[in-house]
């Protein structure tokens, strides 16, 4: 996964006579971030899940 | 989670005098819906896995 959370909270825009408006996409980043952390700390607990259950079931077959 | 990658790809933003350029923003929105599009992907295949797993070792305790 190439974009990080803190990615998104680092990014910088160039402005332009006519763009978007700041703030908007401001508030839009920040939930994106927010979004990205909460999706990347349940995928690391998952793991983790699954690393002790493949370890348990292998104990089992010793 | 309440934001998916469907609601980067419709999310539209006010114009403005001096605002943020509009490629730049829209380039990164779509990185930002790749990314959330993995990481759902992994997560629910994760959360397959644990189910699995934890079936497994239900049955191994019947």
């Amino acid at each position: 996964m190439a974009l990080s959370a803190n990615d998104v909270a680092q990014k910088v825009f160039q402005m332009s006579f006519r763009g978007y408006k700041q703030d908007e996409v401001d508030d839009f980043l920040d939930i994106i971030e927010h979004e990205l952390d909460e999706r990347d700390r349940e995928i690391h607990e998952l793991r983790s899940r699954v690393r002790a259950l493949e370890k348990k079931d292998d104990d089992f077959l010793l």
